[in-house]
């Protein structure tokens, strides 16, 4: 059970600019501590430059709701929808993505000004009387694909700052939650059918949809996640240098990137030291892991004799222990609920052609917005990514 | 159900020799109409040199039965272990896989001296009296393995042939049995727990093993496959052309390699014609599509308004359709079933380590040899891979 | 006989300050139009961002002067050797230099701070006692260098704001020097023994030392650079589709990049546009021709019927033509002149390092800092880069 | 002073017959020890599979004697063009050079076939009346051309078997001559304007054409070559460590490939082992050096405290010293000489587009074949290359 998970309700209509400002301001409240430049840069295709987010959320807005929808609206830049546009192939050319960290221009400011013209925009039209059911549902998916954003420019700007020689704090007065960890038990789950996916009134993503059926068998789920304590016994045992716990691709990954720690992990005179949000730190041996990607997740599983949950049995399990530290790997592939339909049009892209070679992750992260998480939330990433806040949770 | 099927049947031990000599001449026969310059190329990484297939599936006769357990014997050559060596990283340094093809020795009579070599040891210790029940395992993997090596030799061999600007033919004489396709229905599948994965008493691959229940929606599955006509429908309806019918990733794909047919397709003078295993020849409309990969399998599926099936629904169904001609693409990522257990040792490498980043493909192909398939059988490939014996098999 | 050239004399050592502030303002100066934003990007891996260009000169006069020679002398950040050092192999590890482009800090700021820092230092060393003549050689070298990459500011300012899908003006009100060319005509020089290589009491590069005789058959040159309108006679005379111009290696550079035009030039909705740092413009057709490489002047020429000059020619000839506008392509390769000797230490790496596949270029352009310049400089880059301010001077 | 150089003298029509089949029988000589499995592999793009010397150099005489002048002439295949045309932009669309080691067709055979075809028809032409002055041209063009592969033929070779873990010998009963050499002087040469170029009435490459003056400073050069010995001195001193002694490409090529010695030395056992036409064998101390590229020979130059000659230096020297056991690098780069033109037509391609970012080798080898050398013959490589039979000779 998530604690800070928002009660599952129904939206007023008339508060949805009070939640539109809400969200939107809190991408601003990510970002306030950046330098303009740290903006700019984008070290590595999977990061995106924190501008590029701003503009990129901003663009969905005046994209899919106010130019259709609202009456008179002129566009701030004719030109952004280049810029700012993603993978959407149906809204006209895009810049590729290795480019993003090219473009100086738009400023940082020049984006916030389209952000401010954007926003009184769309609360003007929050507060008309434009908002037909289905508008609600795209303006949901806005804050959705907002938050979104948001974790994402955590992971990103940790990653700017982290690659720097110099390793900047992103805040030096940040605290971090005090994270306690248990000794981890496991808990028992009998054989039988079982039902996931999502129900209910709130909001959920497409891919959460299909309420249906699974058969499980007997399993077992560690009650707590995997530690940087026990993630370093793995590394002292050289669990990098044995083919035995990782699939044929991790194992040539390991080799070709040379690995030995997790990422942010560094060996100084010494000592393994960590790149945080605060800056560099000793490693917090009692903190949960962080920042590995499904490689090593299976790895450190197979050094342990035990394996990854499934997507399935992590849903069906979710409600006996505590989640939402760490997106958590579980070994199964990113494919289509029973039923899964692509909506039509350009957010039709949004989710089902990414069902292919991806692998779920489960819960939620430090890094994800309040009210952003539910147990069928259903992320996805490569299995060669560790840049997110990335955890393990055996099951057996 | 498969019409070439050999019975299930626990082989006695005094026709081991005679299997052995059986499947291992097999490959030899194989190979019989190729010039010695084409069992030495590898124009792309995924196809090996002829050559090579020979020897390694030798040098797995020789490395694990052999060697281990034939008091005495003598290893032919012990530099081949470096030469012939695939992916167990057990088993000492290998020599890079995309080196296959620089390699001129050992030359093609050598390898068949080694082979047999080896088959004749391989003789003598069958006709011994050294074959424990888990050394029986060990040569009927051996023999599976064989044949494994005996479909990529086919699949190779045309690889090499139908890249060759002369487009030589494999064989002048090979009649392609004739295959006539019914009009397509559905046949209809009623939601429920079903049970998939081996049992029984013949061989079977690890990965097979786990007999296990699946709750399974309702279902339709079509009782063809879908033929060279419908494929060129979709091609014409500009298919390649239009993003909405594929993954992401499929279109990256797409538009990388500028691809706008099947592998083997070549529009020439107006025509489209087909390089077969009998050189070049004009597309037969009502021949079951081949050569496509997961992304065309997908995009063709979501053009027509439908899905690939998973493969359970697949392995479930199987009794009620035809099945043997192609390799089936599924909507199913290669995964471990319930309790798989990877073994000690280099065999253990067998299997699990691929289990990520693969698809499964469900059935066997007019390359499969005789007696290797079941509706058990797990076959995976990369979802961009075109060159094995693929075809569609729509489900809704 | 360039206009601007200052006159060669000795330095009074009272002046050395102000020398040395005017040229390291004159960076500054370079860099005031551009937004925060513009310093840190860094599109290909042969532009630097423009905040490194500022450190990295910084960073010489710390590295090479203060550090060594100034008693009490404390670097500024013992961090920034490790971001600011070139190619300098003897000082310590070097951040890569693809990674230029993914550090946002030191922030613009700091590296103005640095700057400031450095500055003040150096005016006290240069109003001390501290300058021996081997001092006076290091710190002119020093100030060379800041003007070489006074030069590249703006070569690198061009390519980050014209590669910009937006297209900004570097500034607004820049008027370009209007350049008049009258018709052409070839000058003659006469067979013999002529000396080139610098001679005189002012400053140059290494690479110029070692004034020698060199044996000129009777040559032409082109008293004019070749116009715009000339180039686009060979555009639309096919010059980019017919290799027959091309040496093989420009050929595969045309083909793979799918060149048709010089970097900057757009054809757009059937006018050829130019960026130019007053923002994108129609083509001045009485232009010199500006950015392109040793391949496009090479085939230019060929296409001509004539060739590009040597590099003793162009120097020999020199005092009979305007040069200054471009950088003029010669068909000499960059190689040492005879007697050419490395210096001991850092500065050694200077020139000699880079003297293998390297073109000469000869002349300046109208980014070369005034008094940067004599007709005996030997400038080089790669055969494929178009980024400079370049342009082709006939010979035949 | 090369003493297998031919007298230069012309060629008697009737001779021409015997001529052509007494080259051309050599190049079947230097592959008779080969296996058909040597024929057919291309372990790097440098490195041609010997069928397709073979059939490349019959193509040459097919397409430019044969076709348009030998009335009647039928082609042996049409589609050997494709397969066997080289860089020739002319002659129709070409297999891009990295596939040479995938074609397994047309085989060995076929190859030999296709000799013997065009072979025949050669001969009849030879023998009528056919041969006008420019047809001798392109005729000793064509037997040059062969006598060039029949180099590259061993290099080649010699890079296939010695790239093969098993290091088969080329021929076991190989005799290497008996290379001695003397204690190495320095011959001096003064100051002054020198002449090189061909000149006379044998054959030579257009390269070497325009007999022209030259100013040369006072130089001395080596009487002779390089040895292992000094080499492995150069090796023991850390040489492959020190950057100081390599140009920056050259220390980056070290860097990337880790390279620690010539081609074929292997550090086996405590021992030095260097892989020969006749296997691996200890290294021969006495030897000239032998496989090392530009970047090393400078190196070692470098470390010596002297440098490579440039071409002229050697061309106006070469009668002084003994040369043709290594082609030797100088420091020139391959560019035209004065009054250089390019033939028209498909001829003219011959060499020079390769002027450009190539270095000059002069002298010959052990694998050239006798009477393809002359003192003005320009031999030309990238820097990077070391299977070629290189070595070095020093000049101060």
């Amino acid at each position: 059970m998530r604690t800070d998970q928002l009660p599952k309700k129904t939206m007023p209509v008339r508060n949805w600019a009070e939640k539109y400002t809400q969200i939107r301001n809190q991408s601003i409240e990510i970002c306030r501590p950046l330098e303009i430049e740290d903006y700019v840069v984008q070290p590595i295709v999977d990061v995106s430059p924190p501008k590029w987010h701003l503009g990129h959320t901003t663009w969905f807005f005046e994209t899919f709701i106010l130019k259709p929808n609202f009456p008179g609206y002129e566009v701030f830049d004719s030109q952004y929808n280049f810029v700012f546009n993603s993978y959407y192939e149906t809204v006209g050319a895009h810049v590729i993505r290795t480019d993003r960290g090219n473009l100086s221009r738009p400023s940082v400011s020049d984006v916030y000004r389209y952000r401010d013209y954007v926003d009184e925009k769309m609360i003007e039209f929050l507060q008309g009387d434009y908002l037909t059911e289905s508008l609600q549902s795209l303006l949901e998916l806005g804050l959705n694909h907002e938050q979104q954003h948001q974790e994402l420019l955590l992971t990103d700007i940790k990653y700017i700052l982290g690659h720097n020689p110099l390793f900047p704090a992103y805040k030096n007065d940040l605290i971090s939650p005090s994270i306690k960890i248990n000794t981890s038990e496991f808990i028992s789950f009998s054989e039988g059918v079982y039902e996931i996916g999502f129900q209910g009134e709130g909001f959920c993503f497409d891919n959460e949809l299909g309420r249906h059926k699974v058969y499980l068998n007997d399993f077992e789920m560690a009650s707590q996640l995997v530690t940087n304590r026990e993630y370093l016994e793995f590394i002292e045992a050289n669990g990098y240098q044995d083919f035995r716990y990782w699939h044929a691709e991790g194992w040539d990954w390991v080799k070709q990137n040379e690995t030995k720690s997790p990422l942010y992990w560094h060996f100084i005179d010494g000592k393994w030291m960590n790149y945080t949000l605060n800056g560099l730190q000793e490693i917090n041996l009692d903190e949960p892991l962080c920042h590995i990607n499904f490689f090593e997740a299976s790895a450190f599983a197979s050094w342990k004799e035990m394996r990854l949950p499934t997507e399935a049995e992590w849903e069906v399990a979710s409600n006996h222990f505590e989640w939402g530290k760490r997106w958590e790997w579980t070994n199964s592939a990113y494919l289509p609920y029973p039923g899964f339909k692509k909506e039509a049009g350009a957010v039709g892209e949004y989710n089902g052609k990414f069902m292919v070679n991806q692998t779920v992750l489960r819960g939620a992260s430090v890094a994800t917005p309040i009210g952003h998480s539910r147990n069928t939330y259903r992320n996805f990433f490569s299995t060669h990514l560790q840049w997110q806040f990335t955890g393990i949770r055996l099951a057996k």
